[in-house]
């Protein structure tokens, strides 16, 4: 039974959070963890914000607006209505419910309460059943090398609206991170491991740059799944990014960026004629629908990965 | 005429901005310098909050929620509504509208601007033609003796609502402050000098208090205004705080705390029976309606206690 499985999802930003938000559908709650990117984390007004960690609490609470892939549905925009008012900093869209998490969690924090304790925290506050973890308690600050120099990562994404041209990627402090609690213990109790549609530079990259990650996979299922459907991202600049490093975006070249650490590949009906090439890098290929429309989507797409798994 | 005179206002919380304002109303902007008591400022959810310096600034900038003497008009609560779902504090309460000024000093402040600069910054963006001046840019914050030991004053005040009774009170670090930039210079350059009707213990006795502010009063125009009326105050714990400390609450009793500072003293049409009393401190008496209902109110008032200054 796929129910008896343990499951570890790597996640970042939507398409990692919709697809954690199937696996949470498909499983026990006490059968799946999240172990997800904050890379992307930045200092904003004071606060600590973790926009990939808050996107997947989001969407696994029901509280995500479909529309934006980031904030909670439902939102008002006072606060940041009034510091426009103040003259304040406005180009990060903070949302009055989103801010009270960001205020919450900058609390914790500063109490010195580790992020992994305070995700957990105010996960089940959210009404989050599955373990979710920053996959540090550790800053690890994405930098995006650029034709105009290096750039903190929400300062190219957001503010620079992905405009500069990539060259490359680090993750600052990286080296010296060590797993958050709970994270290497997922991932040897894992039976296995999916690497969600997510970005491969700037999401997946930095998590599995966490020393410690990649080794507790020892010979663990790993299952990946594509960000890329014909040739193009559903969300964010990842295509764009394999562009501009001079790789053809694809459903193989994603395949290609994780050759070594995966058994098997998701991709996308539409690349089917892909699936030879994923074969040939020693990696069984599986095609499905991979976009996430509905909840339902995400429930039906994290059942038939959990089936392919077994294959492997 | 009145409107060539040069005139600082002392103010705390409400009745203070209050007074403040009819000034405002009376005087060319150039004319009237505001400067705030900042005994009362703390850090919470890691934001520097000024509930004396806001008042004042929200009842100038016409923003002031009339109801609660705090905070703003036209507000809204969602910031805080999802705080207490996240299980944060709320014991303070903060409106959207209201956070978003904190969090923007706050964000100020960290990058070095000092307060007194910050503040003239916000008051413009709010539309406040008067100079304000937090009396310092350090940090004194006042210390409530009670029965139950120290606590430092929000604590006290709104967490417990002001109910262990008093023994004294400290200006932590107060020897060491200076007064912000802009208010030596104003008490200079005063024809009048007024002491807002706010709380002399915890508004006005922490601005005395700093090192420089007194000695700039020097031979010029003193005019104080009582706080209490009848034996009571209009909001606030001024007269309990009198009664705690073994003194009547009266308008005298407010009259004697300022003595050796004040030329001249108003207070209410109530307590005229105690205008003789102070009389006999060597304070000239003036006897108004005090009670600032509306806005004529405190133009009414201000024009009287300018008039009246002429005498001193």
């Amino acid at each position: 039974m796929t129910h008896s499985m343990q499951v570890v999802a790597l996640a970042g930003g939507v398409g990692g959070a919709r697809l954690a938000d199937g696996l949470a559908q498909a499983l026990p709650p006490e059968h799946l963890t999240v172990i997800v990117n904050v890379g992307d984390d930045f200092e904003h007004l004071g606060l600590r914000i973790c926009p990939d960690l808050d996107t997947v609490c989001y969407t696994l609470a029901g509280l995500a607006n479909p529309e934006t892939g980031w904030g909670r549905s439902d939102e008002s925009w006072q606060v940041l209505n009034t510091l426009a008012e103040l003259g304040g900093a406005t180009w990060f869209r903070v949302g009055d419910r989103d801010l009270a998490l960001h205020l919450e969690r900058s609390e914790r924090l500063r109490l010195g309460v580790p992020l992994s304790q305070v995700t957990y925290d105010l996960g089940k506050r959210m009404g989050i059943a599955v373990r979710v973890l920053p996959v540090t308690d550790e800053s690890v600050p994405t930098i995006v090398r650029t034709e105009n120099g290096e750039l903190p990562f929400q300062e190219y994404f957001v503010r620079q609206r992905c405009e500069p041209k990539v060259t490359g990627f680090r993750f600052a402090g990286v080296e010296q991170a060590r797993p958050a609690p709970g994270v290497v213990e997922a991932l040897h109790r894992a039976d296995l491991i999916v690497l969600c549609p997510s970005n491969p530079w700037v999401s997946l990259d930095p998590l599995l740059a966490v020393p410690g990650v990649q080794d507790a996979f020892g010979t663990r299922r790993v299952v990946g799944v594509s960000p890329i459907i014909g040739g193009q991202t559903v969300k964010g600049p990842a295509a764009k990014m394999f562009s501009e490093l001079g790789i053809q975006p694809s459903a193989q070249a994603v395949a290609v960026h994780y050759r070594g650490l995966l058994g098997g590949f998701v991709l996308d009906r539409q690349d089917i004629s892909q699936a030879d090439a994923v074969q040939a890098l020693d990696i069984l290929p599986y095609v499905a629908d991979t976009l996430m429309k509905t909840r339902q989507d995400r429930r039906r797409l994290a059942l038939e990965i959990l089936e392919f798994s077994k294959l492997l």
